[in-house]
């Protein structure tokens, strides 16, 4: 049994502790976490220690790998920490806000051949993972036409708009990931546009409500993303890919299969999950699991810090595109990065 | 938090006692089982005791309440030891396999005022209780008609099937509970064909595979039950209820929600759910969490052991049902029992 | 081009007639009614002659084929009158109300060797075809259950129901009609329940207006029948054929396929086509063809008298069953009955 | 009763003359087409008479209005001519292939207040009125984003892609009339991008054959459209309209609703129907009563010949776009058209 260290007894890292707890592969050592009441109150759900200190936690020499949940500033040192130590690590999304010194850390973890895996929870959901296996199998022959569908439920709040980087770098970042898995290859063209339909008032931070995104790669593979902060019917996740031999579609989660049939309102369907707890629950197991599987075979790692590099420069672009009113040619946004970002292959199929 | 001892260290026991370790309202305390290996084994995992006496356990006196997931024949001994101690119980269905036994075991529990809940687990499915909730909201009005499709994916075992009681007994009596609580009304009538329409050897049992039945309340509402030991395409539970103000629905559950459009066999759903296992993983959780509810509001109990009885009362009356030809009444066919079981309500409504 | 006289200019008259004129293949002569305002109108928007006798009709030289679309009253002696000129009929069921008389004519027609197609439109439904190809293509293996829903959106007038000889000739007959054709043997034995819960004045006709239906087949195949006068929701007209390889439903038709999610009422679908005249507007067509395609291959006709005889045993077994609480072997039922029907194949099939 | 001439006697000319003929409103007098043998056989199908002349069948007494079905280099004349003497006319779509020729004909018929109603056969399908109907109704609140998918069951010969004017104005251009109609407002910025992923030697017509067009309004509003010449899973055309409330989709039709579930594919729903012929039969008679009932209330035409320019302009700016690699706004680029078209409102909602 692989022992863990969880850092982070926040939202995310409850969850992630009760997943490794509940492995069979796995023992959930402590959870660390200087926020003393939340530390103590989870070790004692889950029966395991607590300490209040991440980097002591790694260090432990009951400790063979890492879960890090903590707020993103973390990220960078606590990653390096552990890969200098030979643990492996998931961590959390995103590397860092900053895109140079996301970059460099990108760098850094791969010259220290680290075995790191960033938890894009997305690409473990099993209705992707369905869409991954159908593609990979051929059955839709060569990917033509990739859409997807992004709303969240509703508008977060104002607060937490104002720092969160802005809703291509916040919120379609999941979906520049999954389009860069199912397309196959690199954007090489981003074109954006951005309105505020749900609050005028984001012209101040400023920012978009609702936005769409087109991109094209090198072969002329096309990619549609359609993104919106409110969705008054619910949590709404679509992918589509379309190619030479046929169509792939995934729907929407809901809470239970019944179907109301009414003299007036004829025909309803059970509402839609409302958010991403909910509807990637299990995401985060699989997620655990296929970390898990990647060490055991001494696979590549199915998440990499790269694949996050690579969609936060599409969310640049994107950002840069609805700004300016101009096509982005991927390539030319990114001349001042480190070059061995320039030349990577898509990593994430 | 409730000091819970689960007895039992078989498949179903390992299910409770996972869900017992993970709720945040509970304490696993121990499991036990005289299966010595199997008990140490899930003790380890989960962080409890172990024991290999089940009457020890459910007297410890850090145990306050006790969930029974042991073979049938000690279900009525387990039961009434923890009632006399005053300790809430769920146990796994059925009370037991002969009719006169049941009864008077069902008979004692409520002499004694025992908190006893009887594990229905489809009774917890979240399908069911959308369709339940939707009832007592009027939705369909006064109910009319009622159909409820229950297939397994594949035939069990010879073994199984020879000491199962028969298909009524063993597999449509999930079907006769879902009945009785759907219908409001206890039916008064049951009329239930057989075939060996899957495997003809099934005769020398005897037994069938698949079955229909009819079902009539008193005042009119009707029930068909459509059952069968295999279904090729998987795990099939469906359940209608139609009334005087519509009709509602639940369908199958599909192992993700992708459909696969090609030019050969266009628009493939998923697969179902194999089986109970998977289809019911949420029903189990859901059950704890309800026995809880009770519990903390002192409620009465969602699912009593008197709801089996009457469950196996009507598999017994299509036992018959099948084997004359006949249509029987449910009151006649029960003249030697406890005259309490006669006048019962329907309690699951 | 054949060239068709179509005898009645009611409502359904009028449906054929329309087709007659349209299809390629034929050549609408002449429309026939005593009803001389229906019919003059009728023939001056189609553009054929109109006749007030519909006997006369069927002997113009001009006349290669009769449609009956008439009273049910004058349907035996119509498809005689034009047996024994040598032209081939479709006429509308029933064949006649009663049974003795029904059989009788069965008899002579047959005898006669008459070119004479039951108009049992459900039976030219694309749904239905698609069902019919696929279990004769072997897609579900052995046909082991059906299962058949048939409820019509609202309660017919009094004075219709006083009339129609009760909801299993009127109504249910269809369902027998494709429960014969789905199973692929005859029903041997029939067990049915009715109560009235839509409208208990009914008691007084006296009929049901809610019924449940059992049927087996000599080899074991299980056929279940529910069937209401009213549901609200729309007209549900659902069937469902499992086997040894696999199952085949059909669902209903929507006035279109767009569906609404909103904040309050998540996810509607549109509503179920209203009646019978909206759902199978196709079928006409496709009947019609289906008596050309018939004559031009010299094949059987897709729907026979005999057809419709059968249905109406069984509907009359469904009638006794329900007024006698007993289950009705089919061959006991009609021992008076002409022999040559008891020995009768499934034409249907 | 309306007495129409129908001219044109090819694919297009058969189903309007059909229409006409059958509905109760409507007299069908005569069909004109030069190619005589088609014209005769048409006549005597229908019952009416044949002419062999486009105009004199405008010209005649007892013609009351026209639907025009002839090759598109005879619109505009035959246009003009009915209106010149006060007619009312049904044209197919395209007015004419140049964009000049185009808007000084709908100027002229605009100065001559002609009854002109361009068939724009997409606003007549009942899927796409149910959405219009909802949106009216305020249903998604204020429109936000639109998604068009449009897609072909298979590629058209090379012959009729080479003069068919280029995919956007060949094909996108009913998803652009269907955009304008649904966002509400007219689109004032046009971004496309085009690949050739089906076959690469439409780069010597030039054309594509896989396009993506975003477009947004004034105010903000979001539309995205996909369009392919190749869907090897039948013809693709869906809808999505999302708003402040809600969200409106419609999917596609099959050949029926049974659904197949099996060991090997399981649940196997029907084929797409196959191409706008079958899909759309019904918005042709649609179409004809939209019609009707515009001429009877004196109210706008549903689809005018207005509506067709400026879906054109909208293929005109993707057509430079894509071929640009740059955004166009719509104003700039018909700074040369009669400036009448440019202060132009929306006109199909």
């Amino acid at each position: 049994m692989l022992r863990i260290a969880v850092l982070g007894a926040g939202r995310i890292g409850k969850i992630h502790a009760a997943n490794v707890a509940m492995n069979s592969r796995t023992k959930l050592v402590v959870v660390a976490d200087p926020w003393k009441e939340g530390v103590d109150s989870l070790a004692d759900q889950l029966g395991c220690e607590a300490s209040y200190d991440y980097v002591s936690a790694i260090h432990r020499e009951d400790v063979d790998a890492v879960l890090i949940g903590t707020p993103t500033e973390f990220h960078i040192e606590l990653m390096l920490q552990a890969v200098k130590l030979g643990k492996p690590v998931i961590c959390e999304k995103p590397i860092d806000m900053d895109y140079e010194r996301a970059a460099a850390a990108v760098h850094e973890l791969e010259s220290l051949n680290g075995r790191v895996m960033l938890a894009f929870n997305r690409r473990f959901d099993p209705d992707y993972l369905s869409l991954r296996r159908a593609i990979d199998a051929g059955e839709v022959g060569d990917v033509r036409q990739v859409i997807i569908t992004s709303r969240d439920p509703g508008l977060a709040s104002r607060a937490y708009l104002e720092t969160s980087g802005g809703i291509y770098r916040d919120m379609t970042i999941h979906d520049f990931d999954m389009a860069r898995s199912l397309l196959g290859e690199e954007p090489v063209e981003v074109f954006a546009i951005g309105s505020r339909l749900v609050d005028p008032t984001l012209e101040t931070i400023p920012d978009y409500d609702s936005v769409m995104v087109l991109m094209r790669t090198a072969s002329g593979r096309q990619c549609h993303i359609n993104c919106c902060r409110e969705a008054v019917y619910g949590f709404d996740q679509r992918l589509e890919v379309s190619g030479s031999k046929g169509m792939l579609l995934n729907e929407n989660h809901r809470q239970s299969t019944i179907r109301r049939y009414g003299a007036d309102a004829t025909d309803v369907a059970e509402p839609l999950l409302h958010f991403f707890l909910e509807r990637h629950a299990d995401s985060y197991k699989i997620e655990l699991d296929s970390f898990l599987d990647a060490l055991e075979t001494n696979s590549p790692m199915p998440a990499t810090p790269r694949d996050g590099l690579l969609a936060l420069r599409l969310a640049n672009c994107a950002t840069e595109s609805a700004a300016t009113g101009r096509v982005v040619r991927v390539g030319h946004h990114l001349s001042l990065v480190d070059p061995s970002v320039e030349v990577a292959q898509a990593a994430g199929v």
